[in-house]
């Protein structure tokens, strides 16, 4: 395969830029990956698993080469980061991010990367990740599989779509194109609402006295509440109303079934938890068509 | 270790049944394992897989010669199982069970089983399980680790509750006796409360338009919403009042959390997903803990 970029930079080489950064390089699809950070200690890390090829925590000077840019950092950080970075960018450079909501996104780094300025912005979400923070924990193929939702505004040359499509779907993603709007109501659905319910459970287990006779059930619904408070916090913030909107259709999901506990309707019960099994079994198949397309 | 039991009859030898079974050989708890049920296709898996010694679809016959009989089918098949072998058990016979409820499992079983009869009726609960079904998916080291929940009548005798003790521990389980009341309150909220959530989470979800776009949080989130409806219909049925209870006081934890993000107060919702993933790490520990000292 050849090389798409010649230098990226990925900005917080944690988990997922790390896992990028070692899927670029299994796949030789940059020439240089540089690592920018605040704390050596996590560059060093991203060094040692193999995911970039050096590192630097001056913002100005990591950027400085890149034809590529990935900020991988949580969404909270990017206003401060994009400016930090303004005018020190090559012209035709492509500035990406991989954040979990869109639209406030957008409208903050658009308000500082003019159409006119030279720098193309593509705003992406893959969708993959763990309750595990760092490169420590990063993979080359966390993305294999996944979906890519890539939200690119109006302007952008299809050309420098297609590279940046390219190495996606290089990584093992499949890549899906929509507006900013439909992204932040369906990962408000598919992903911040289990996050959230998630950390509802667990806030309700009392763990100390219960956790001993938990099940692998417990374990496993509760598992991405283990994920990083901060993160999910600029999530929530970001994505308000539509993390609100799920919670409502959700809560009127979970009535039907008090509602027939509550009424002794088990028959009506027992179609309802067909459906849901029907239902994730359909989700399964999904998710192994697409693990499958991609290997 | 030394033989616990002669013959062990496990009526309904699937998952569950037939891990305790192929927990028992691998053991070598007990000299001869007779797998009962009604489908002669579920009976030869459990024969295939090495979790039973022999097989036989007659109740009477198959628990004729058992000092130990697990019942291992859904709660809802209980009634009429313990009334087909009334009058074909050995004196000092032990039922067991292995049912999720236990206060109405108690209640039926207790009608028909006298404490004059000379059988001595344990009911248990192994906190252990998979969304899968049959024997083709038991595993002999399922309770490895995993809690299982004594709710002994008064006047079991503390040899016979010590001898089902002594197989529990043996298959790696932490064994606990609590009330059938405690019991049912517990495994509504840690248990049967995520098993509805996890099936409102799928059911409210776009499987067929948004599947292809979902991580493995959603995933993992929902496994268990694959299990069975019939027997989650019996678990419902027998514990509702406690499920009500739990859905209730899990929606006022979900409601702080929407409240929180209604409100702007971002602040405190981090506090709140901190708390989360505290207990989550918890959670985690405490089941390694438990895992590591039983192996």
């Amino acid at each position: 395969m050849g090389k798409i970029y010649n230098t990226v930079s990925i900005i917080g080489p944690g988990l997922i830029g790390g896992s990028i950064g070692l899927g670029i390089k299994s796949k030789q699809l940059a020439r240089r990956i540089v690592g920018v950070g605040r704390r050596v200690s996590s560059l060093k890390a991203a060094i040692e698993v193999g995911a970039i090829d050096e590192y630097t925590t001056e913002l100005s000077e990591g950027v400085a080469d890149a034809d590529l840019i990935i900020l991988a950092t949580p969404v909270s950080t990017f206003v401060k980061l994009v400016d930090e970075m303004a005018g020190h960018l090559m012209p035709e450079t492509v500035l990406t991010e991989v954040g979990s909501t869109k639209e406030s996104v957008i409208k903050v780094i658009r308000s500082r990367i003019k159409p006119d300025s030279g720098i193309y912005f593509i705003p992406t979400h893959p969708m993959a990740g763990s309750e595990k923070r760092g490169a420590g924990h990063a993979k080359r193929d966390l993305f294999e599989g996944a979906a890519c939702i890539f939200t690119p505004l109006d302007d952008t040359p299809e050309g420098v779509l297609n590279r940046l499509e390219h190495l996606w779907t290089s990584l093992g993603a499949d890549v899906y194109f929509m507006s900013s709007r439909e992204h932040d109501r369906l990962v408000a659905r598919i992903s911040h609402l289990p996050h959230i319910l998630a950390a509802a459970l667990i806030n309700h287990t009392e763990v100390a006295e219960e956790g001993c006779y938990a099940g692998g059930g417990l374990l496993d619904t509760t598992r991405i509440a283990g994920g990083d408070p901060g993160l999910w916090r600029a999530i929530c913030e970001s994505n308000s109303n539509r993390i609100i909107e799920a919670l409502e259709s959700f809560s009127a999901s979970l009535g039907v079934a008090k509602a027939f506990i509550e009424a002794g309707d088990f028959d009506a019960l027992e179609i309802w938890l067909e459906e849901a099994r029907q239902s994730r079994d359909e989700l399964v198949q999904i998710k192994k068509l697409f693990a499958h397309n991609d290997t």
